[in-house]
């Protein structure tokens, strides 16, 4: 197995796709990165999950924190504060902002955002391929209350940011996903693939939005390849993330099992849990996927690599007739 | 006499309003800003002037550089150097990035110019009413050698701070001009105002440019009082700037008297001199231009403010029966 097509959030998608390029320094990876979570700030795209894909890979992230760059100064930030612009919510930093009037620039000129991820990338040669899931507008919303008896949708970034994911979520919608096409590219790399790999990333919000793009779920299913995924839920509960709230919108329990269950053995057939997990491995294997209970905490690069050739070995496994 | 209306390009003038505001602290005061150097760079609308006055009177200039923000930093340019995106010849901060952001986003929901300077100036508080010229896209181009026999036009900015005005210029396009409307609140300004002051800005692509909106020459000329105005030429030599080098390529020798005549009696009522260039009072006021040499420099804000006192004391002698 030599090409690789990888489903990708934020934080979670970038470190597993480090772990991966380790333990398969000669693949061809593919990742088709959530966009969902693209919100306009200040007339500027931002695009935080391609963005940790291509800082985490290209080595400019910042490490503790997980998301955002390095050594970074917030100089612009407070500059906008000081004229009374805002959010003030959403750290974005004077590095970040460069990649953003980069990304924008270039997209009012006509550039379409998969043209633009591919300019960044020259820089950070992330050593992988980074395709956004499409070129069209979608936008994660989540349904919460209103505090006036109601419901209001407001975007992603301002449930998970400034709310902190601390008041219930009734829904979540990718605004304008059903209107939208794969990027150039995705559906191309989907079917050249020897296996389709679902990173630790967020099931509802990061890969459920991708798969909410009309082709790429059937393309995935269609493809003939073993799809494995890792559980982003170890013990009940997520690594980090907001992976519980977002599933109890959508009636998941968040659990690694349940997980499984709503991607759905028509569309998954491996699934790593973590060792805590083991008892789920039996309900996970009834449900018709393939089931394995490994170490699934990205402690460091080693542990990471070791989680990417669990989750291709048991590819090879499920492939093998 | 208690309203003024200044036409003002970027340093010089800005300068010269800090001494008038000290010269006449309870004078209400109108600057139409020169927009003709204005660049769209990174996407972003650059308004080098504006901002050179608004800095300036609010605190926040740079001030032995005279433009640009004080304790700037300038990680965003460096950042976008590092994806390859120029031009680097353009020195834009971080804090002043931040200026052009906010700028680039109002205008492009839709406020024009005019309304969006006057948000800036809700933070710097210039002390000033400051207005853009006009509204309209107008972009000062200068002619220039191609280096192949032929020649081409640049913009200004390209001309100035990249070429820095090396190379010699044929002639001096604001283009857009003749299609452009003052901004609201020029015309008016100008028919309440008691006087009109030409700060020792440049008269070809700062004050020049001004004049060339169609309505602003014909409203000044027309007011009925006292227009006066402060060489920019010290000694045939320009303070500051490329006064000279854009003088040349309009056919007008570098001179105080030379620039006097420029304007034309039609226009200009008075006219202030340096001390070194006594001799040309005679041959200004042969032009039907009343004149006076005073100290030009402006070395301090005392200077300054002398300057703006002499200049008051001209517009009161010219409006004297």
């Amino acid at each position: 197995m030599r090409r690789f097509v990888v489903l990708s959030g934020g934080i979670g998608g970038a470190r597993f796709l480090r772990g991966l390029r380790r333990a398969a320094p000669d693949a061809e990876i593919t990742v088709i990165g959530n966009t969902g979570d693209d919100i306009h700030l200040f007339g500027l795209k931002v695009c935080p999950d391609l963005d940790t894909v291509m800082y985490t890979l290209g080595g400019g992230i910042h490490e503790e924190q997980g998301w955002g760059r390095a050594a970074e100064t917030f100089t612009v930030k407070e500059e906008l504060a000081a004229y009374g612009v805002g959010p003030e919510w959403f750290g974005l930093g004077d590095r970040d902002f460069a990649t953003h009037i980069v990304r924008t620039q270039m997209i009012a000129a006509g550039y379409p955002l998969s043209a633009v991820t591919e300019a960044l990338c020259k820089r950070w040669e992330p050593g992988v391929r980074l395709l956004p899931m499409t070129d069209d507008r979608v936008e994660t919303h989540v349904l919460i209350d209103d505090g006036d008896g109601g419901r209001k949708a407001v975007h992603f970034q301002e449930y998970w940011v400034r709310l902190r994911a601390a008041v219930p979520a009734h829904a979540v919608i990718p605004v304008g996903a059903e209107q939208s096409a794969p990027a150039p590219g995705v559906l191309e790399a989907v079917a050249a693939a020897d296996a389709v790999l679902f990173p630790p990333s967020n099931p509802v919000v990061s890969v459920g939005t991708i798969l909410a793009v009309p082709g790429i779920r059937e393309a995935i299913e269609n493809a003939g390849v073993p799809v494995v995924g890792l559980s982003p839920i170890i013990g009940d509960a997520p690594v980090r993330g907001m992976a519980d709230k977002v599933l109890a919108a959508v009636g998941v329990p968040a659990t690694a099992a349940a997980v499984a269950r709503h991607y759905g053995p028509g569309l998954l057939d491996g699934w790593l849990v973590d060792t805590v997990d083991e008892e789920a491995v039996k309900a996970v294997e009834a449900d018709g996927i393939r089931c394995r209970a490994v170490p699934l905490l990205m402690t460091d690069l080693d542990a990471t690599a070791a989680m990417a050739r669990e989750a291709l070995a048991l590819a090879e496994e499920v492939a093998a007739p």
